[in-house]
Parts: structure tokens; C-alpha cells; sequence
């Protein structure tokens, strides 16, 4: 966990993540959008270079470990998408709230596991401004057959 | 796209589109709040004249074409909820956010095209001001058997 | 309904109420958190005294009525979440917002009676500042097979 002095730029350095270029929206909407002191961030998908890290559901054709790892890009991903909506991660003051959408096979329950994986990444970075609120929900059809589906709110200075 | 000086009313105008009256609630909630700066609607479902427009899952008893026309009453409602709620909706200086809930047959994944039938009204009515973000998700069961339900927030002046 | 100077303490006492110790998250994340003049919970599920009050689908294994009391119990946690991030429930100014996961059984569309459950419960202790609004949808996987998980944004002072 950051030191609260720490920047988020040294803990991104430290975890070895490179916030990569917004992905595309899949419509006719933005990535995010300040209001106020709150950003919110469009559903985020794990994109990697133009391509889904992993595809299908979780407990099926997806792995549990798989599926924490998408959480996991999702979260990087809505990052970008706070750098090019506020331009600075510093200006983030706290990760409000995390609404996670596990793709989920037929009897599948292990939503907490897979979204760790985004909530780890944020108490990483954040330190103390990383504790945030959360909904784990079990979808069965998801855009372009993910399997993570993450939208992130951020309070910002 | 209306001009930033353009009013909403005579984009409505262009557009042919009159607000209905707001649908009633279906239990004991209001249609739309308004808190601080922001303003969010109830679920909104494709109710025109107190008949859902389709009913059933899209890529089974509901074609996309009429999902998408779904997606467009329910931002109407959503709209006729805004002026209920706030009186005027000259004054909405943004759409801030989308939440589309698509009620999907097994393996149907068109939810963008779905939910730009409601993105691009906001657009056409709000040019910049209507650039939202969105979160797309497939829903197995939905009140009423409706096809989609939006929720809808904006920043008020 | 209570009176607009009557304390939420005391419409607590008339329904039998007392607010229990807030329930342990599920994962690596905490129960509510205040941004501005807006608190919003993580999902909240049926937990008394560290077990669900009932499991399963509504529609199948839990009744509509046993659903409706989950989505009581839900609320009373949240009331619980509230009361630990904000001191005091007094300083509610409304509720804003409800969203409402319930676990479907297929075919099963009473989202809206279920999650009267909850609705009820806000308007009896909150008065005119427990109108709120509402979103329904119906889950097919729930973290530990819940029947329903619940959100709640209030305003407070």
C-alpha cells in the first residue's frame, strides 16, 4: 500500500503497469465524463492491444484466475480512461465505487474472487484513497462475450 | 448535432418529438430525483400511450430494429422524467451517463446497436451536451417482459 | 409515514427496528463511502446475525414474500452502512436511489413487488425524504446464491 505521499505515477512504476491508450467506445458514448467532483467512467471491457484478454464465461471457457486477471486490465483500463478524461491521476482524491459485472457459467458464484482482482489494483495504487464501494452482479450475455464488465467513480480535487 | 446556442425545445421540433406524459411508477418510487448538481431517472421501459412498445428478448421474439426503437422510447421517457422532475430541460447541461439493460436471448450480443438508438437521440437533441458514458448489460428476466430499461443521469445547470 | 420532524430514531423504535452491526464485505472493498453530499453502499445482501436469510431464485426455491423480506433485510443493512460511514442517520437529507438485483428464476417477473420490500421500509422511516428512485433487474448468478442484493445513494447534510 502507498504511503499517502507516495504519487500514483512511482506506484504504477513499481507495479510495472504502463496506462495504455483509451480503448474505443463500441457506440456512440465516451470513455468518461467529469461532473462535478465525481468521474465516471463508460463499462470497461479487458482490452488488450485491440483484443480481449480472455473470452467467454467464467467457470465455463474462462478460468476463475482468468477472469480475475481481465478485473484486473479492466481496472488499468478505466485508469486510461480518468488520465484522458482529467488528465492527471494524481487529481484523484478517493476510488468512490466499483460496479462489477462477472460474465458468469450457470452456477458459477465466484464474483468476489474475479473483481479482487480490480480491487487489489486500486488499494495498490491508491493506498488509503484506493477503499472504495462495490456490486458484484452475475450476467449471462455481455458485450462481445467478455468476461468482466467494470465502471469506476472517482472523486476528483 | 443543434448548435450550442440551439434550444432543446426546437431540437424536439426538428426531431418530431413531443414529451409524453411521465409513466407511473411501477411500485412505490418516483420517476426521476434530483440531488445537488445531478438528476437521475427510475428505470425507464419502452411505455407509449401505457403499452410497452415490444415485448420479449431481443434476438428472439424482438428484433434488434425494434430493440433499438425500444431504446429510443425509453430516453424519451427518460426525458419526460427530466422535465418533471427539474421543469425545464433547457436546463440540463449534460447528459452525464446511460445504464442499458438489454434483455437478451442466449447468445445475443448486439447491445451497442441496441442502446445507440438511445444515444443518438441524445445526441441529435443535445449535440455536445448529450456525450454521455454507457454501460451495456445483457439481462436474462426483466419487469414486464420489456425489451430494455434504461437509467439516465444529467448534470443540471 | 412520519411526521418531517419526527427523528428517524424514533420511527426506528415504532417498527420494531434496531440497526445491526454493519455485515463483513465480501472481498477486498468496505461497506459505504460519502463523496460531497452523496453515500452509497456496496451491494447489500439479506445477512442476519452472519447468514442469509434465505437462498436461492425467487420464482423457485424462495417464495415472492421471502424475496420481499430479503429485500427488507437488505435495506435495514444498508441503513446499518450508513449509520457507520456518516455517525448518525439523522443527517440523511433523502434517499436518492435504489438499485435492485433480484435473483430470477426464468420467467419470473415480480422484480417490482419484491423490491416494494425495501421502498416500503424507506418511506415508513424517512418520510417525504424516503421517496427515492428505483432501478429492478433480474440476475441469474448472485453472489452466494442471495436472492437479492441491493445499492442505495442517499443525500445527506
Amino acid at each position: 500500500m502507498i504511503h499517502p505521499t507516495e504519487s500514483v505515477a512511482a506506484a504504477l512504476v513499481k507495479a510495472g503497469i504502463t496506462i495504455p491508450a483509451v480503448p474505443k467506445p463500441a457506440g456512440a458514448y465516451v470513455g468518461a465524463i467529469r461532473t462535478g467532483n465525481l468521474v465516471v467512467t463508460s463499462g470497461q471491457l479487458p482490452w488488450v492491444d485491440g483484443k480481449l484478454l480472455h473470452i467467454g464465461r467464467i467457470g465455463a471457457e474462462v478460468s476463475e484466475a482468468e477472469g480475475k486477471a481481465c478485473a484486473r486490465v479492466c481496472a488499468i483500463n478505466a485508469l486510461a480512461q480518468f488520465q484522458a478524461a482529467i488528465g492527471d491521476l494524481e487529481a484523484i482524491r478517493r476510488i468512490v465505487r466499483v460496479e462489477g459485472f462477472v460474465h458468469c457459467a450457470p452456477g458459477y458464484r465466484g464474483h468476489p474472487r474475479v473483481l479482487d482482482g480490480a480491487s487489489h489494483l486500486f488499494n495498490e495504487l491508491f493506498g488509503d484513497r484506493g477503499i472504495h464501494t462495490r456490486v458484484a452482479l452475475g450476467i449471462t450475455e455481455m458485450p462481445f462475450d467478455a468476461p468482466v464488465q467494470l465502471v469506476i467513480w472517482a472523486e476528483v480535487a
